[in-house]
């Protein structure tokens, strides 16, 4: 996967799972929707997130775990696979945890391309964490934005995601607090770790007119923004059961007013109605976004040197002797004992 | 798989998992309990199961295309992975369509050894397929019955199950119908791949004392058995809200009175009661199964060369540093685009 994406290069990337995310959500009604399947322990969770449109079958194995960068591993690990439907054979298995990045990183386009200001230049991005690099490239490639103000506590984390983004053509002003990166921003993008109801952007720094891609709410207790920007906001989700349970909308009555995305992709929601609003992508993230970019994969490694024949499946020449198997690669000295 | 299988053989594989099933249905309180979740379409059905002691995760992924077999597939395919609860960091992946015939086998010999007949040496199949020799090791693991009577309307089916089972020391009996194969009988089990409310055995030709072990009926509208001999029958199940869908039962009214297996292992119920009782096991494989065999397949291959180190877990030196993985790998000669 790194190699695939070091080569196409993170925009290209971006940009071309966007295109399949948006396709997707435009033909919302053909697609499977059920909540994620989580398994919670003391320490984190451990989801399946499947999907299917019918024709190909997905699915996505996700971890969080809070506690797992103070002893060096990843927040957040994944893997899927894709499948067809029509025999229920399995067809690719793939590394998920940067591929969840630049998926999260190509749904954010798709809704800043169709709900930020037109004319938006200047991108603030709380936290500098794993998915820093790729938010930015997301704006980038939906809206042209090169120009980025960052704030993190962590310096270290903010002086690796210059050290990324800098080489790549971005000019990144480095803040001392949020209101700092939020001051002049038409795009504010909150990407932290915070496992509580964080309050990582103060209400009164978001000018009228601004775009929140609020990607670090993302589960039950996880909110990063102040239940008043979020009330002062026009909020659009991804699936709405979903976003109820884990969004920042979780703060909110049950009842508050949201509009999934894909009815403003599919024109049936005007999306944002003037330049004084404030849209709030609520975003989860949501099966039907990793099955785009499984898909988008499976395309994207045909040919190529990154993908590999796995014998995943058993195969028996004759269907009803699977038993079969087993004498086909018995050792010839007699090893097998029945 | 199949080497794995070949080497340690099929007997000793069964005996293995059953140990580690009785063991892991004895301690029932400790699992996460979830119905599997289901993905149909008008061909076939893709399922996950998921499980969790709170120590290590499992899940598999299973295919159901009854469809399959007449264009040279597999009915029934499976995968699955073992997880670090504690992590969330994934630890082993696998081929589970021959390990499902093994824990099935497993689970077979686990309910047998509980509810038949003690001194039971006669064994009918109903059904030459896939599990057919796994479920001859099964009582043979669980009762020590080497003595068979078979039937299936496939000869060519009959004949590679004879040509699998006599060399391993098997008396195979063919039997030219049900009621033949079943006459004599002390335990008879069911394993056809019919999608449709089959009648695989007549009623009158179960005798007293007869324990049944059902694992054909495994889908909605998928059951072996007439009704009247699941009436009759004492009947046993893996996890009732499952079976309720999925089983023999699926016939019967939604209070019949059934038994979860794990009660009678753990002693909270007697299991069989007398030498007449018809004893049913209503089997339709359950997530906890394929977590024991899991758990069992992880000890099973380490250090042996049937496993094979997989990089499927992006694991930067720095977990906030995922994008920096595309640096690692970046071609020297500048391929990469940013």
């Amino acid at each position: 996967m790194a190699r695939l994406l070091a080569t196409t290069g993170v925009g290209p990337a971006v940009e071309q799972v966007a295109e399949r995310v948006r396709a997707d959500f435009v033909r919302w009604a053909a697609f499977d929707k059920t909540p994620r399947v989580a398994s919670h322990s003391a320490v984190g969770v451990i989801e399946l997130m499947p999907t299917s449109d019918g024709h190909r079958y997905g699915f996505k194995y996700v971890n969080g775990h809070p506690g797992n960068p103070a002893r060096g591993l990843q927040t957040v690990t994944a893997f899927g696979a894709l499948a067809d439907v029509d025999s229920g054979y399995p067809v690719l298995l793939a590394e998920m945890t940067l591929l969840t990045a630049v998926r999260t990183a190509a749904t954010s386009a798709v809704a800043a391309r169709a709900l930020a200001r037109p004319g938006s230049t200047r991108h603030a991005m709380i936290g500098a964490g794993s998915q820093g690099e790729f938010q930015a490239w997301g704006m980038r490639t939906a809206l042209g934005i090169t120009d980025l103000a960052v704030f993190d506590p962590d310096p270290a984390a903010v002086a690796k995601l210059v050290a990324h983004l800098e080489p790549a053509g971005f000019t990144v002003a480095v803040a001392s607090s949020a209101r700092e990166a939020v001051a002049g921003a038409d795009v504010v993008t909150t990407c932290t770790a915070d496992k509580s109801r964080a309050l990582v952007v103060p209400s009164g720094a978001v000018a009228p007119g601004t775009h929140l891609n609020a990607i670090g709410g993302d589960c039950p207790g996880k909110t990063e923004l102040p239940v008043d920007l979020v009330t002062a906001s026009s909020v659009f989700v991804e699936y709405e059961p979903q976003t109820r349970i884990e969004g920042e909308i979780q703060a909110l009555p049950a009842d508050s007013p949201v509009t999934e995305l894909w009815q403003v992709l599919g024109g049936a929601h005007p999306g944002r109605r003037s330049a004084e609003e404030i849209t709030l992508f609520d975003s989860v993230g949501f099966a039907i976004e990793d099955f785009s970019a499984l898909c988008w994969l499976a395309d994207a490694v045909r040919g190529t040197p990154w993908s590999t024949d796995l014998d995943l499946v058993a195969d028996p020449a004759d269907p009803k002797d699977l038993y079969g198997l087993l004498d086909a690669v018995r050792m010839p000295q007699g090893a097998g004992r029945g």
